[in-house]
């Protein structure tokens, strides 16, 4: 049976230029771009943490189990090659389960042009676990890293944010495209996507960059599933406290599958307004540690950090 | 937590040439040798079918899930350059508990020289799931690949069969060292890993190969860890169904993790009496589909298939 399944992955995946051996041997092997070097991520979605498998198209959750990994290489600003698809499947109905996984997983990696190299199927009495590896190309000394932003810099990010788990999380677009304009259009210094919520990752690539940021509050662009959300936490809320709890939303929820982005200041993009493109400009980054709202007239006011961590106790 | 364990791992992770980025960004950046192509695995461990986390050190567990993988890679005739690493732990004891897997992970790493690049650490109120993904180089046309097989090879393993269970399905050396020196030194045709059992796997090498084999059932080299078994399972059985019982399991256990090897016939190697190498000749591929056993005199009986396949049901 898992070799039936296997048979029937092979049979559905795409030739690739890139791909010299694809699924059915021990290994994949894949031709390199010569000059590029590899970039890798890895993702591990889990059944009743990451999604429920009662209540969402299976179809979804493996278009997401890819396409979270394709954020990671959009934020990298990494040209995607090729998966490696791992499966834990419940016994009973596995199989069928399977086929609806690859459903969401074939066309997305159609889309952007990525082979399926490989995986391991597997069953077990429990629940359902996908783990998937991706890997992509850059040319040396071009990727965007966590670590590059300077006090000065601006922050921008590529699209609204807050009130994902209506299905914004299941359907997001990964910003692979986004990238590869800016890529060539803006001088990005940092980067990372949005998966935890905006002022924890914005924590992380100001500790990666050794400073902190200053966030103007009224440029966040807030999702309208995020005032759905804040209408349905907050039925009989005044309009102002709604939209409070809106850009809470926006500033916390996380699996947006935005870019983050820093920028130095001199670039165009940097100072256009937020009607001239699809970038946001949200804040700057400074030399002080921390995350701030900035208003209008420079004071800084600390924000405290909400976003999703794994938990663990002794 | 998960920073904390994150930063652990980063801390005892070791550099590595070919890393020019490794944990803590969106994505590990690595280097490719020159004219290389890439070779890519995956496997995925999970608690209650993989191992019982109860009666197992964590540490061979750990070491486990990334020695399957080289064990491919050696299979492809691949030098192994790095991995990533999912893991999706308990959440109670769960931070001890990836220490403890890193404890096995991390020595075999060094061993082989290969970098821990990344990977994704999740907790969750379930088993213990353990996916690695691990890449090597090969040169172009230079991989050993199930399918080269020709009527007339002769087929070789690397090592003794049979009895796995006892402790080598977590002790096992991965045969990259081996694989290397075959490379230069044998004709290789067509090879894999022996995981699921010699008889399934040596199958699995003839349909790709598009033909048979007759196995010299006298010849195939038996575990004193398949003797073993053989007595417990059969206490009071003769010296001959004993051997019988041995070379079942060597026929059939799995998770042996040598190498099955087909060899072009006019190579030295697969001539050499079994005494003078580490690699034990078995058998030959023939043009007739089906796995046979082969009598002195040239009898062929057919072989029964068994090994392990993952189970489902609708």
């Amino acid at each position: 049976m898992e070799q039936q399944i296997v048979s029937a992955i092979r049979q559905r995946a795409k030739s690739h230029p890139a791909l010299v051996i694809g699924i059915g041997d021990d290994c994949a092997i894949t031709r390199v771009t010569p000059g590029k070097q590899l970039v890798t991520t890895t993702d591990m979605l889990m059944e009743g943490v990451d999604f429920l498998l009662a209540s969402v198209d299976p179809a979804l959750i493996g278009r997401k189990s890819l396409a979270v990994n394709l954020s990671d290489l959009a934020a990298m600003s990494a040209d995607p090659v090729a998966a490696v698809i791992s499966l834990a499947l419940p016994q009973r109905g596995g199989a069928q389960l399977a086929s609806q996984l690859y459903d969401g997983i074939l066309p997305l990696a159609e889309e952007f042009g990525i082979a399926i190299a490989g995986g391991d199927t597997n069953s077990w009495d429990g629940p359902l676990v996908i783990s998937i590896t991706v890997w992509g190309e850059v040319e040396p000394g071009h990727a965007w890293l966590r670590d590059g932003g300077r006090a000065g810099d601006k922050l921008l990010v590529t699209g609204s944010l807050g009130g994902s788990i209506f299905s914004r999380q299941f359907t997001f677009t990964p910003r692979i495209k986004e990238a590869q304009q800016l890529r060539s259009s803006a001088k990005v210094t940092a980067a990372m996507d949005i998966s935890d919520g905006l002022l924890i990752d914005l924590a992380r690539l100001c500790a990666a960059s050794n400073c902190g940021a200053a966030l103007s509050l009224a440029s966040i662009p807030i999702h309208a599933d995020a005032h759905t959300l804040a209408a349905q936490d907050l039925p009989t809320a005044s309009p102002a406290e709604l939209i409070t709890r809106a850009l809470e939303h926006a500033l916390g929820d996380g699996e947006d599958f935005e870019l983050l982005l820093a920028m130095d200041p001199s670039d165009p993009l940097a100072n256009a307004t937020n009607n001239d493109s699809q970038t946001h400009m949200i804040g700057r980054l400074i030399e002080q540690p921390g995350i701030f709202a900035e208003a209008a007239d420079g004071t800084l006011t600390p924000l405290p950090i909400r976003g999703y961590e794994h938990q663990f106790h002794a």
